[in-house]
């Protein structure tokens, strides 16, 4: 936090801001704790509790304080220093979404997703889209209500100002042109993995069990490996792995399989990815909007950097295997680096997005993007999703789902309103993509140190490059400052070709 | 919460209740979390996280709609219902505890405290009381005024002021009379017991290595015997064991020590005792005043009801100990119930209270309340407490320390602002006991169930006793309504004297 004495609207602005931030990270501590501790009878009090915050929270958003507050600030720009300026940004982009929708519709959004997703829940298990079709609909119309006034407030279309909500500064424009690019790219890149992997021996299952415990020292040394900072986090389990916490306290969470160890490994190293982010964000801009992560593009690409870049790299797999094979007593062909390699980077056409590999994983994305754009744009109707959804993934993947369960009922996201948000994670992919090519030029040898279980410099070239910078500058100039160029999708395929085909 | 549509200000009283408690809540899960969970990089935005839900919490507890609700529920006084009227009792005590003292009192002794309790380690473990001496001087003197300004408002001693925050209605001149009473009793009756004792065989401890992983099979096996329910709660560990969260997520903790399994094994019980209390509390009365726990000494009567009244008579050892052979594979003498039973009724004088046994735990009790009782009313002065401790505990117990460490600095308490708290855990046995023995007396056939592993008619005897009541009647009532008269020691030092001297 700074001083700005000569700008006493500005600075009473940071400390209102440090409450609200604090108020968010009591709110994250309590959903690691309902996701990774909490007994069932805890569920309706934590849901009261955590409603109770986020009433608060708005509350201290939008009061005529802030208002008279964020006035007083803007007339004292002059006296403010280029990071309080980034910061007071900050806090006008927070303030303007929380003012733009009317409270009123806050809730009714708030009922219909719960509703919505309730039903979705009964809805996927029995594959019957009709159920859950009316409540989308009551949802979705109240979601481009929502999309309309913030838009109206943010000078945006409908669709980017939902987008922006995830992606700050995201504009459907550019993503077209860079995902029309990759699926033109992608269905004859898929067919020539697949043929290029036919070539291959068929990669060999490590058989089990895996004793779980064995399998958190495993993931606890690779986290150690990669720099997780334990002082300020931990590992525990949970459902659905995430990265919570807050900075000084991160908690990533991960799910044991006791027949497969492999998978729940890599996403110990992918929300490591997202923790090497929050531990490394400034430890002097706490609690204040321009110190928080910059977007979730940013955030994918530093859990995806450490997965599929670096956590999936040959030479990393040289380093983890024989860890591999002395955690769980493992011998013979299965064990190899060649075989976990292969495993580690099986390409498969499937239809579930959670379960795709790096290199089928961006047409589930970009089907979901194109999809919800023209939900939200009112150009088609949810009633017409099963049919346009199968047709995307005929025409993307060269797959047909057998039913709505494996199709567009997959995904919690838009039946619990995460409308727009879809788009990051392959934006994340190519990001990742972008800024491991930079760093290893910038280092060129990153990769023998990897093989060396040596992240250093890696996660210093990250540190200096994006963790360091927060949110003080737009995802588009930490990409172009760091990297040189804004996103470019050729740098991906080129990491696909060279991974998948060479 | 009830309906109350006749009384506006009271309805809306209750909602805002409802609220503060649930940042308490908040709070306890928070609090939970330090202990049991949180890397220590978490520890400085936790401080930050709790001290603002403080504020927020006296804040909606002080400001001037609070006083006006009050003032209008008075008036609806008429329109309310028993229960309602109980609640408004405990709403008005909260209230006027939180807003006889002023704001910059609180802070100043908030900070007073903490410098107190940062030097008494550093004193502690040097034993140097007059390293802190300046420090609790000038958190006493500030202690001491808070205690004027709560006993002018709530017409009590300053003591009893004091006393009255952790024992609501508790009264230092009922207190004289116990306690006096029963220092009378303690020396001769601790002289016996051990004199009894040494006429049995040396209890001999168990042989470890206890692995953690069996120790906490165990307790839970425990927790489930006693009617622990685990869909509203965890065991969890902790430096210093403790009972935290809520009625409907309880999380109890305990800490292991692979040489002793016995002490962690009946601490889990103690804790149990406590979760029982909370997990019993009436559910429709959740998130207001009166659905609260009564106050410390009945807490602690449950603790030690499970623990030193059930857990520790022959009835259930000869069920644990079974269980306790089994789950290390004991076999031999020291694994036989009656063995194990004179570990657990050892009685030694010792200088440490959280070491104490049964027998000598009061005696360290009455000292430390005699102790501060005079110096909170100005009758002897901080520099002369060593003195006065050792000739304390000289009289009571027949030793003396060899130093302050193990002396009067012993405990966090004090140095920490906890003025008025001790007199509740011996307060809390004694209920016990008198508990207890009226259970017996309506269902007879407890101890035999006990020694199944039954303990259903105990707990379904203490939820219509004490549990389904929360604070909707004085300690004093529930403890009359329960087992037909106020507080008798007599009940206590007969249960002394079975267990020690027959």
């Amino acid at each position: 936090m700074s001083l700005a004495k000569s700008a006493p609207a500005y600075r009473d602005l940071e400390r209102r801001f440090a409450q609200l931030s604090r108020l968010q990270d009591i709110a994250a501590m309590l959903q690691w704790d309902s996701a990774a501790m909490m007994p069932p009878g805890g569920a309706e009090p934590r849901a009261e509790q955590l409603a109770m915050i986020k009433v608060m929270a708005h509350e201290m958003l939008t009061d005529a304080r802030t208002d008279d507050l964020i006035a007083g600030a803007a007339a004292e720009t002059g006296t403010l220093d280029a990071w309080q300026q980034a910061n007071l940004a900050e806090i006008r982009r927070n303030h303007l979404r929380a003012t733009a929708v009317p409270a009123d519709l806050v809730s009714a959004i708030s009922l219909a997703c719960s509703r919505c997703e309730t039903v979705w829940r009964q809805a996927r298990a029995t594959s019957d889209f009709a159920m859950v079709l009316p409540f989308a609909e009551e949802q979705l119309r109240l979601i481009r209500e929502q999309a309309q006034a913030l838009g109206a407030a943010l000078d945006l279309s409908p669709y980017d100002a939902l987008l922006d909500g995830y992606e700050p500064d995201g504009r459907s424009a550019e993503i077209d042109v860079i995902f029309d690019d990759l699926a033109q790219f992608l269905p004859g890149f898929v067919d020539q993995a697949l043929a290029h992997q036919a070539r291959k021996p068929v990669p060999i299952k490590p058989a089990g069990p895996f004793p779980v415990e064995a399998q958190r020292q495993l993931g606890l040394k690779l986290m150690a490996t990669l720099g997780f900072d334990f002082d300020r986090g931990r590992l525990d389990t949970s459902l659905h792995p995430f990265c919570g916490g807050i900075p000084d306290d991160v908690r990533i969470t991960t799910r044991y399989d006791e027949a497969d160890f492999m998978r729940a490994l890599m996403g110990v190293v992918h929300e490591t990815g997202h923790a090497l982010y929050e531990q490394g964000l400034p430890a002097a801009w706490r609690q204040q909007p321009v110190g928080q992560a910059r977007g979730m593009s940013v955030h994918e690409s530093q859990s995806l950097l450490a997965e599929m870049q670096a956590g999936r790299s040959r030479e990393f797999l040289s380093f983890a295997a024989p860890l591999m094979r002395a955690a769980f007593g493992g011998a013979g062909p299965a064990w190899e680096l060649d075989n976990i390699q292969r495993v580690y980077s099986r390409v498969e056409r499937g239809y579930i997005r959670v379960d795709a590999d790096e290199a089928t994983y961006p047409a589930h994305v970009i089907l979901r993007y194109r999809l919800e754009r023209a939900l939200i744009a009112g150009e088609m109707a949810l009633k017409d999703l099963p049919g346009a959804w199968n047709e995307g993934m005929k025409q993307l993947l060269g797959i047909v789902p057998r039913n709505d369960a494996e199709g567009c009922l997959q995904d919690i996201h838009w039946y619990d309103g995460a409308w727009g948000y879809f788009p990051t994670y392959t934006l994340g992919a190519m990001t990742a993509a972008q800024l491991f090519a930079a760093a290893e030029k910038s280092h060129p040898a990153l990769r023998g140190e990897l093989a060396q279980g040596d992240f250093s410099a890696l996660v210093g070239w990250l540190r200096a490059n994006i963790h360091d910078k927060a949110s003080s500058r737009s995802t588009r100039q930490l990409l172009t400052e760091a990297t040189g160029r804004p996103l470019d999708a050729a740098v991906f395929k080129a990491h696909l070709s060279h991974r998948y085909l060479s």
